[in-house]
């Protein structure tokens, strides 16, 4: 079942009645000064007006957080561009909103929809972002549009827009991530996003008091300020997925070789095993760990890719880069439910513990290679260790429902991606790493794409092999249910809006 | 006793005499494409050159992290600008440098010393900020200087400048400090500036297991993601000072009212005030804890402002620079002695565990002004809470050090100060404090000034009045000594450096 891709043909189809009747208006915005030359007809306001504007600033601000940070803005803005085409489209509703839906000459261009998308940016962003209010405002004075125009026509794509990117917004403050930091009944000092379920980790950074369970590590920049970790949005656990209605839906076993009381040889393997690819590191592992550390490299890439090699259509890069975003945030919901329950240690602490002062085999440090003097206490992950338990991965759940939701939605597991990385890139060993330009991939299929994304979160130094082996499954299910979720809004079947 | 003063009567003697001898030169690199026009003859190269090159690169390095790191920095600079002057001083020997001395003829104009000044601050530079490599290089570059000339020379101030600045960074890397992240034999994955003392906090974010101990609070960015303290290097404690040889040669009493085992009126008297302060907080009282927070604000303004009111020579206006912030550096490790043996409460954790959820009255958090229904929980101080231990308080003891020394090289308590602040430029409440254009001060003498900068700290609502008092005490003895240091090395008495 691949709608998107019926929708294209009806498209095009129209597209070509409309051109001979001459309906095709010029480009608006191109002749004025100061103003992008955007063309609102035939252009894709996300990939040329609305990413980017915004990507330098999220950069600086969300993406220096945390995945669950991350994933809920993305998801929300696709979510915002879902809803605001919904009216547009043959047959789909919008997922926080019902806006009804505009007769076919309006889909004819991309005029109306690229208006109702930049509008519902607006109103998403100056929920989620509002120190950049002003930036805001340019995004869509850029291209001639009157960011006061607060229409709720529905007549109208700026009305649809304004009233698309609202219902997300209202849809989510309470969500239970704590955007406002009301949760608990907290009146003065809010604390956006913060923890209210009293999550207390058992191990501090100096002491571990039970090695089976994950203990905050110490991050500093390099100034001197060294701080401790907090398991970032324990809420994420029990915030309202998209696609499912509970994360004790799925099973993950315990991790069965986290624990040194009921199992010490399992322990020690998990953990041996992490020292020897630690030791064993090269070039193509270090910049693999890299590329799938860094989701923004590596997860909207694979959408582009097929959006540019396939030829999608407006609709089929919305529906697309929605159901992966929303898979994702489900998955790590998923995740995080169970990461909260298992509390499991990281490599770090384990690797500690069994070797404390005494001398292994490891990678060095930055620079350094593989050295057999480095002590236990000494040894950090190739990869900077995030800031939440260790079990299941995050990452390997959400490549793996991104891929799977990505095998449903284009009927195929062929993907095709490969991905160029220039010498001296990396960000861990700048100027040294990669020696040599070398390619990653070619990722023939999802299949080999989410393996080496689950590999890498073991070359990252940051994760025990059971980690990965268990977000395959759990990642694929979450995928699963993400597709039939947009499936069913594609296809108007869907209930009204939570 | 005011030897730079002195000086200054030489000099504009001596200068008298050249210029009627036609021996001054036109200025270097006034005529040049992109370079400043920075006047070698006349100029200050601390003010005009060294300084603006490194303000911005410094903001979002240095200053973002806590004193200790800061004052460590500044003074290690006036440190190299005194001993880079020192050879064409009279008398002064260098702190961490013997480089002879030069012929009177060589300080007839300011040459010779500001080229000197800015070789030594480029190799200063280079060590402690390396990252900004490049910056240094165009800030040589700027004024028509060679930044690959590395000359050793001691009759020439390009020599002196790299000797000067060389020897002041040897002199401590092994201070005490950790700045190579080496000390207590770690060899790989080395953090600069890293504890090695072993400190550990009895308390923990979560849990106040002793109400008499300091416990680390959880900042953020407002991004979501949240981080525990860490004391900021507790090593300072037991760092090399100039001026004194231990710490323990100061006597601190215990803070008498921070223990509510053996002392519960007190505490509770303490903590009520720190409250009925927060609830009685104006636009004057927020603006002034925000001026006296903000090192780069309260101390440097004030040498300039001498400098600018009382027409300070080049050789003045280097000696009492380094005589402040060495003054403040000794003085904040008197501080973190102490600090470190008392290891005293915060009244953010005294009013947790006093009040916890029942409701005092008290600021109610930016924008909110005072409130009578805010949780004991809830309670923010105005300022940030520093990382590390209340008593006795660092701000407090580095004013007075700051003022002692400064009564001391001036001969007198006349300060003279007065600072306007524009309405909403407030760092806490911006656009809303303070509501009109203020003033502060004036500030006749360093008394009053070095009063309300104690005073600062408990409208900032970070310390109790007994750090304060304590901290008068200790910072005036520090001054003293620093002063004493300082005239030794403006005399030729001290002995060979350390």
């Amino acid at each position: 079942m691949r709608p998107p891709i019926s929708l294209a043909r009806n498209v095009s189809r129209a597209l070509a009645v409309v051109c001979m009747m001459g309906l095709l208006a010029a480009p608006v915005g191109a002749n004025s000064a100061g103003r992008l030359a955007f063309d609102f007809d035939t252009g894709n306001a996300i990939r040329e007006v609305a990413i980017p504007a915004q990507h330098d600033l999220f950069l600086t601000t969300v993406s220096a957080s945390d995945v669950s940070l991350v994933l809920r803005h993305t998801v929300m803005l696709n979510n915002a561009w879902f809803d605001a085409t919904a009216p547009y489209h043959p047959t789909a509703v919008g997922v926080a909103s019902r806006l009804g839906r505009r007769p076919p000459e309006e889909r004819v261009t991309h005029r109306q929809r690229n208006i109702a998308i930049l509008y519902a940016t607006y109103r998403l962003l100056n929920s989620q972002l509002p120190q950049f209010r002003q930036q805001w405002r340019e995004m869509l004075l850029s291209v001639g549009l009157n960011p006061d125009d607060n229409s709720q026509d529905l007549t109208t794509p700026v009305g649809i827009g304004n009233r698309a990117g609202n219902a997300v917004v209202a849809s989510r403050l309470h969500d239970g991530m704590n955007q406002l930091g009301d949760e608990g009944g907290r009146k003065y000092n809010r604390q956006p996003y913060a923890d209210y379920l009293g999550y207390v980790p058992v191990n501090t950074a100096d002491t571990i008091r039970d090695p089976a369970r994950w203990q905050p590590n110490v991050v500093t920049t390099g100034n001197g300020i060294f701080r401790v970790q907090e398991f970032v949005t324990p809420q994420w656990s029990v915030t309202r997925p998209y696609s499912y209605r509970s994360p004790a839906e799925f099973t993950v076993p315990p991790p069965a070789n986290s624990d040194p009381a009921t199992n010490p040889g399992g322990y020690r393997r998990q953990t041996d095993e992490v020292l020897a690819i630690s030791a064993g590191l090269n070039d193509q592992r270090k910049i693999l760990a890299e590329h799938f550390d860094d989701k923004f490299r590596s997860l909207p890439t694979t959408v582009t890719h097929l959006a540019d090699t396939r030829g999608y259509s407006l609709d089929q890069f919305i529906a697309h880069n929605f159901l992966v975003n929303m898979a994702s945030f489900d998955a790590g919901i998923a995740t995080w439910h169970f990461k909260r329950r298992y509390d499991a240690v990281r490599p770090f602490t384990a690797i500690r513990y069994l070797y404390g002062n005494r001398a292994v085999t490891a990678w060095g440090g930055p620079g350094r290679g593989t050295v057999n003097d480095i002590k236990g206490s000494e040894w950090r992950s190739y990869m900077n260790t995030a800031d939440h338990p260790e079990y299941p991965s995050a990452s390997a759940t959400i490549c793996a429902a991104h891929a799977q939701a990505s095998r449903r939605i284009t009927g195929t597991d062929q993907l095709g991606q490969t991905v160029t990385v220039a010498r001296g890139t990396s960000v861990i060993e700048p100027g040294i790493t990669p020696a040599a330009d070398l390619t990653l991939g070619p990722w023939h299929t999802w299949t080999q794409w989410s393996q080496e994304c689950g590999q890498a979160r073991l070359f990252g130094g940051v994760h025990f092999r059971d980690a990965v082996t268990a977000a395959q499954t759990l990642g694929t299910g979450v995928g699963d249910r993400a597709h039939a979720f947009v499936v069913a809004h594609l296809e108007g079947r869907a209930g009204p809006p939570s």
